[in-house]
């Protein structure tokens, strides 16, 4: 059950003080605050855990401070999409809003490699408009003989480029606690020329102490990726052990699944689920055609697979779509195969734009009258 | 290797001869004889089978009658894509055009049970310009006592009620070879007031004594489903047993693969690879969403799920579009609770149609000089 | 639900003419007779299909003729396993017993080639006392170019050479219904010199046509192989047909189900599920590991992978092997890279006779008194 | 590459220094060391990384330290089994051998509850001369509002009662690089009075971050659980990251996939991979039969399907088994349903004895000259 306050109540009022003994004296109830930063507001809500179902509502609702109360059903209680359509959905940060209307393309290298290369990438995003880009620091790879990534020495260049060209968000993977602090300084450091969103990789998915970890920041937003072998409804309550530490600004990441149904593919496109993922919690959808796709390949039609499936993802109302490009991409060091070309940033771009415009027109002709 | 004759050429010609008396006499080498019926030509093809990569092309392409030669690789030879751009793609069927480029929509009902049922579909159908449809008598049902559908009872009053409005095509599928007579003969006993696209379901996939049934018959074109425990590769290949017995009209169907990572779909959602199958082969493609999803849930917009993942099949490139509806859903005898109202007809039509032109749209896109 | 009448009770006798009376004029019941066959008596069951929940069984079971009568699940109505254990499981085909409790070991030629290496197969099962033996003649290859089995001009001599070296059962894939006539009739005509075990092969799984002629012919018994793209339930469910239209002397084969997870082995091993089938069914369980594992690969101890998953296989009860062998694998038309040599079926056969010993071993452990 | 040192060589002989000497010098070559610590000697050594493939073998050889070197694939470098079949495989920890020969079984409690429970299993344990038990302290669960396993504050009592009972390794999950530290200060402050092997989950089969700070422990011996998400390859590769930090003594773990196959088991059981994980690698293979099963159904034979599948990885030559075992399953916190019966224990270990003794018996079948 989730007891939602009136909007800007402060902590230190009469009414306040009375909603929170009301609720602490319950029995067998668990009382856990949230609180939720909107842009022109902050939202206090209680989440009451326990045996519930057979708490009465009438006498919560009759608190001065309480706006309303929401019944909800066990899983995802946070981030879940609950009988109550009216709770707050979507988050700033840094200037850009992300929520589950609009669109946002993430164009940028898989592995920070070289100044150059971040450079030439970061100009070009600039010179179209872009404002958001995805930069790997940080790599899990597969063999532990391979290139890990430059991890924290390459922050501060990266950064500062960032804020050269414009950049408000970079996502960027991390897969310890430690690398938030890393990330935190180096963004001190450089004057916080421009924001970060932490990602989690498919391999970290069901990694909780992580998310536990990353869920008690509360300062940076969570790019969050699907796991690949365990199903939908695990990956989403997976997401919730962010939300469950404080952290509720989550977008959530549909990149392929493993499966020999897949071939010649690299992972088995699963961009059919962005309407369930939206259906069934108030996260952002994110699609990553790359990973998915892991090609350079065309169709018939001279269309690459990555375009494609990308604009799939958005005509069915994806909120953001994370892609590598690089500038060289046979001296990338991780998944260069996969990348595209600088050649192809412009018409990938129009292509996004076109199709999320696309998705609303498909909104007019399902809402206009029969 | 593929000997494509001249356009037109006769059988009887003194060229031909020639050209059949040379590669027959060619040592370790069968000559199979194909031949494509398009829109305004006839095209004779002889694939030559066995000893090939020691054959020198030369001698071959300075006959007469011998327009070019195409190496081809070992896989899809008469189905796939090979270097020649320039063969002969997509075919005309009781006057409708399917090719990788246009779009069709076959909305129907998954089983035949009542004429008043299937009246009303067709007349909707009219009522908004369409020409095509599914209508599944025979039913091959997972559970030996459910109902295996009406079988060969009902088409006469099928076929009638589809010439009485005008539906040209009416998918539907097959599981003995009998059935193709049996429908033939319906066919003729009505005096062909429609057309019929044999579909192989993926329980048949690769039950190649029923491929070749089909493939040996050459009047029905046919709509073969992806198998769902084999690779795509392995569903190509065997498509090409239709081809191999003289049946190249065929269009290739997505209808979501079994897996674990699918849920709370019915299936994974595979459209992800319509772009794969038109860059391996030269067939129209075709998405199945009601048989993908198989449920009538609609997403945080309103949208329903079958909406949504048809939408994306056609903004990359997909040629059609199978679909479940139903007057009563409630009362279908298979499938009900996937099959979409006649209320939604008219919008998802709309949806379908806009579709298929923001894939023109994103041609242009692509297309454009950089 | 199953009417189950006294043990060799003639069609003809007033108490059968009662009871079939009786059940005829049940309102919404359909009646289905079905005769087993067994070694010493013959049973007769009537299948009461429809509205069966409301009816009452005490009257029935008052019947002259009916021994007892028995409720069914909706699934596997014949080859489950319901609340009577009493009823007659296994059967006895050309002097060979098959049940849920002994095992047999099917080593032959996946696909028929020369008379000689059938001759060399039959002649090295003879040596170590094997009556059953496999070999293909019917071969549904993946590409419509390959190899599709020497077909019904081996048949006479296959015949003939197992009659010779005392082999009683061959089991051989079908994909067609014509191949059961044929079958037959080569039998017929060479003095049915051996007996065939008719198998349906994982692409056929669900081809229900195929299924119900198979089950209609009701002479030979039926090796069933579980579809690799359903779950265990549809295969089972398939299985099923072939006993509703009359033959339910079937042995559902267990060969490996395909996944990325699988790799190294060519499909992914389901022997796991032995102790499934035999709990929901009472059909003798088959393992083929060849298919499973693909592969001739030996572990650190220098045993086959194949020799290890047959063994784990029989030691949880499983009832057959079927297994390749080939004289010459590097010769072999199909599947050479997973046949073993002749020099390894000595010691192949003596781990399984071994591995069906210590299944019995294990019975004794779990059956003693705690 | 790896140079392998005469066994016992001092770190401070000139031997050695010449060693390290010459092979710091070698162009493009990175120096790794590992010292293996056997039962009766220290073996150390060098791993080669980078470009391996031009270096001429004799002069190392030559060297007076050297015993011999041995060319290593890309792939498991450590954890391998490559070309040179006489390195050290196998280990000691705690008074307890380890190795790809011998068999141990872990029974014990999923999720540490109360310590009645702990002292019932652990009793029952060294009555039957068991030393080896499994106790769940750390749990990761789906839902971050589940039952999290007691943590810290139950180890100082585990550790207490294992060591009343004689048990000389308890296999326990870490999560977070900080369950090491708790785990070993619990065993100091109680004075040792047991050992324990670390258990990575599944879940964390690619948190690489905590592979690395297992691996650099060197203490304890670790049970690597296979991630369901990844090919099995993926998952040995990932192994090696313990291996490269330092800790190779290394179990890995089967413990059935993720599969829609796999039902009505809750996962697919994979155990038909034992004898790949011993051909590819050096590691003792151990298999999980209740979480592969996730069930406590029978067969028609009344043996549980877990002790089925169980007994079907000794057979095939696994080194351990996992098994959940509980005194009042329907009280446990954690997978309950699964966990086998106190009085089914002796049984079940009477089975894994037998089926450990049959492995045995199998080789010297396969082992015979034919």
């Amino acid at each position: 059950m989730i007891v939602i306050l009136n909007p800007n109540i402060a902590d230190t009022s009469p009414e306040y003080a009375e909603t929170i003994n009301f609720l602490q004296q319950l029995p067998n109830i668990e009382v856990k605050k949230h609180v939720v930063l909107g842009a022109e507001q902050q939202l206090t809500e209680f989440y009451l855990l326990g045996d519930t179902h057979q708490l009465d509502q009438e006498p919560i609702e009759a608190l001065d401070a309480v706006e309303r109360v929401v019944r909800i059903s066990q899983e995802y209680r946070i981030l879940g999409r609950h009988s109550d359509e009216n709770r707050v959905s979507g988050f700033s940060y840094n200037g850009v809003k992300f929520n589950q209307e609009n669109a946002h393309v993430f164009a940028g290298l898989c592995a920070v490699d070289t100044p150059e290369h971040v450079e030439i990438m970061m100009k070009s995003l600039q010179s179209y408009g872009q404002v958001c880009t995805r930069m790997g620091a940080y790599k899990p790879r597969t063999n532990p003989y391979s290139f890990q990534g430059h991890g924290s020495t390459c922050l501060h260049w990266v950064f500062e480029l960032a804020g050269k060209y414009g950049i408000k968000v970079v996502a960027m993977e991390v897969t310890h606690e430690s690398h938030i602090e890393e990330i935190h300084e180096a963004l001190e450091a450089t004057g916080n020329p421009t924001g970060v969103m932490l990602q989690i990789g498919t391999r970290n998915t069901q990694n909780f102490e992580l998310l536990k970890s990353v869920g008690r920041q509360r300062v940076y937003p969570v790019l969050f990726k699907r796991g690949y072998g365990v199903t939908l409804n695990e990956s989403l309550n997976a997401a919730e052990y962010l939300a469950s530490e404080g952290t509720s600004n989550v977008i959530f990441c549909l990149r392929g699944m493993k499966s020999s149904a897949g071939a010649p593919h690299r992972n088995m496109v699963d961009f059919g689920q962005v309407p369930v993922v939206k259906r069934l919690t108030r996260m952002p959808v994110c699609v990553d055609p790359s990973h998915s796709v892991g090609t350079r390949e065309t169709s018939s039609d001279a269309i690459l697979d990555v375009a494609h499936t990308a604009a799939q993802g958005l005509v069915a109302g994806a909120n953001m779509v994370l892609v590598d490009f690089h500038p060289e991409p046979s001296k990338a060091l991780v998944d260069g195969p996969q990348a595209l070309l600088m050649s192809e940033l412009s018409r990938f771009l129009e292509d996004m734009a076109a199709s999320h415009e696309f998705y609303k027109k498909r909104l007019e002709i399902w809402h206009a009258d029969p």
